[in-house]
């Protein structure tokens, strides 16, 4: 499915079997082995592992310490520990918002090698793929390991297209190629909520998992899946809107045109227009949130309905899908979240049906180079997966 | 993970290369092809090929037309078909209900070649595994080809226990070991919402696409859905479950501990709690939709909830998952779904986001012989994953 999203910009990079790209992607997730750890996680045979491994050695991708296999079929084998050489490829990941664009470079690894940010000023496309263009410039200087861009965008994004794009304003802008035309790099473009999860799962508190889900609460309330060990992207392209998960019939009317949506009690606005309509003082969500602090009980009261909303709709996720681990992120979460967290857990607690209702939850704030890191981890993966089919 | 369901019997069968696995795999799944169209399909190359299927032909499981391939790597190959001998293999699948168990023969493609059904006086799983293995024997007089058992149930089953099953009054029941032991055939034991969505998904509706959801409407609402290829199982064991999907915050109680499940309004007994409190004189869901259809306002409003809620946990579903296709089925459906139906795509369209509102839905009443077709299917896929493990 990567590879649908990559334009095929240049192809220096040798061909590989299915059983290296089985290799090199079990190193890049999972780090280091021996050769008989290989073989005992990706299910191939030592002999596959010595063809499989010959070409990313050569291709300068790997290292390999201990004593050498000398020959392939040779029978008693010695322990000999593959490496990967994770800075020999790098990626530049950028995260485009309405006003900024953020830039990370990463190794295969996802390690942060640098970082940089640029404003929009004009969110046309063509412009901000000029913008986007110059910073992958900037931080690519220097740097010849980098040989990939992966571009994170909140809206619904299929197949290197941002289909629609609330914040930018776009329909249908065939991102991927543009940029990949622009910068001669092989690009992938995810949505930024799947990006996130992306980084998330290859590495940070996903690894390892096969189910997670990764919920953000900002201007809007989304989430992206993974489910059985697969993102979640749905066949309409609709997929993880538990902002849209009805909490109540009666409650406020909600954009997409029903009442009482996670989103219409929980979103950034919804929480500002609430806290208006209770007469509040305060025209951030910063400030809803030392009201409530101080004890201010309009304050709480619209801060908690959020918190039992969000619950709720992480709750309905867990119902139906069973994830090991909830991870619930965003911009809001930091400044709010101390006030809403036990609204959360209580209503998770009690719309959780049996054992789910044992799922952990984490509360994390996020920062913008944790989106850029998510774009990144698209490219590392995309190449990866590339790789092997080129 | 369909092989950790299967109790390990005897391992007269060969043991094949993941390869072979695949082949097998494909064949079971997509009908008969050309070796270079399972070349294609499975991603192998022209010799991984030949070494694949050569044990499945010496195993008695294939069968070639056209001209045979000389030797292993000759260029040139001529384009046999391959086909599946899917008699070669057969398999007996129960359902358990708390009074009959239903059983059918099926071969490798899921065909019924023949059908029973036994009474249950005794629901101790001693007494209960007894009658399966009754049941099985008849269905296995005179086929030496029967090779597996599979068995459904209701309830939360987990590597071949029985955890829990309401109906049957079970808790932690080792019934793969015990009707293993008791029929000496490899035996296998899944959930019978999720063994139908496996039979649907290998050889009904779902044949070919990698999202699906099945929601079975009856004294429970449960579902269980395929999403990106897998089948969700839950990480805590819950997973699909649309009967809890909140509705209304100011319902009825549901036995969960919430009030406005899908299920405290739309199961059978919710519904006949709901017609003797609105004091019809109706003891029975056809009873029910009579008066409905008769255009009795009260029955006409108990029916028509129920279908919104049903539709709206279906909404839900499709917002977070986006399926390709949604299967609404359960005993119920055929006595009432003629006057809940306009209801539930009324609500689901209602509730559905986007483009999720174009999800295609069908409902369709459901047959026993359909629930032991189901474990059919989860036999046969237990069989060509464990025969590429034994």
């Amino acid at each position: 499915m990567s590879s649908s999203r990559s334009a095929d910009v240049h192809r220096s990079e040798p061909a590989l079997s299915p059983a290296a790209t089985r290799v090199l992607r079990q190193l890049v997730l999972h780090g280091d082995a021996t050769r008989t750890g290989l073989a005992h996680d990706t299910g191939l045979t030592a002999g596959a592992i010595t063809r499989a491994v010959r070409p990313l050695l050569e291709a300068g991708l790997l290292d390999e310490t201990g004593e050498r296999v000398p020959a392939e079929g040779a029978l008693g084998r010695p322990a000999t520990t593959v490496t990967l050489r994770a800075l020999a490829h790098q990626v530049v990941g950028v995260k485009l918002t309405a006003d900024r664009l953020f830039g990370v470079v990463a190794d295969l690894r996802c390690g942060v090698l640098d970082e940089s940010s640029v404003p929009v000023d004009d969110p046309r496309p063509e412009a901000v793929v000029e913008r986007v263009a110059e910073l992958v410039a900037g931080l690519r200087a220097g740097r010849p390991e980098v040989g990939g861009v992966g571009l994170a965008t909140a809206g619904d994004v299929d197949a290197g297209h941002v289909a629609y794009s609330p914040f930018l304003g776009w329909r249908d802008v065939p991102l991927r190629d543009q940029v990949a035309a622009r910068t001669g790099l092989p690009t992938t473009v995810e949505n930024d909520v799947r990006a996130l999860l992306t980084g998330e799962r290859w590495y940070g508190v996903g690894r390892g998992l096969s189910s997670l889900a990764l919920v953000t609460v900002g201007a809007g309330v989304g989430s992206a899946l993974l489910v059985e060990g697969h993102v979640v992207r749905g066949h309409s392209g609709v997929a993880g809107e538990v902002g849209h998960v009805l909490v109540d019939p009666d409650g406020p009317p909600c954009h997409c045109g029903n009442r009482g949506c996670v989103e219409a009690i929980a979103g950034s606005r919804a929480i500002l227009d609430r806290a208006a309509a209770a007469g509040l003082p305060a025209t951030t969500l910063d400030e809803v949130a030392r009201l409530a602090r101080a004890g201010q009980p309009e304050a709480e009261r619209v801060l908690a309905e959020a918190g039992r909303a969000v619950g709720t709709g992480i709750a309905t996720v867990a119902n139906l899908l069973g994830p090991e681990h909830v991870l619930i992120t965003g911009e809001a979460v930091g400044t709010d979240y101390d006030v809403m967290e036990p609204h959360v857990r209580e209503a998770f607690e009690r719309h959780a049906f049996g054992s789910a209702a044992r799922t952990a939850l984490e509360l994390r704030p996020l920062r913008f180079v944790d989106w850029a890191r998510g774009a990144a981890a698209c490219a590392v993966e995309d190449f990866v997966t590339r790789y092997g089919r080129s």
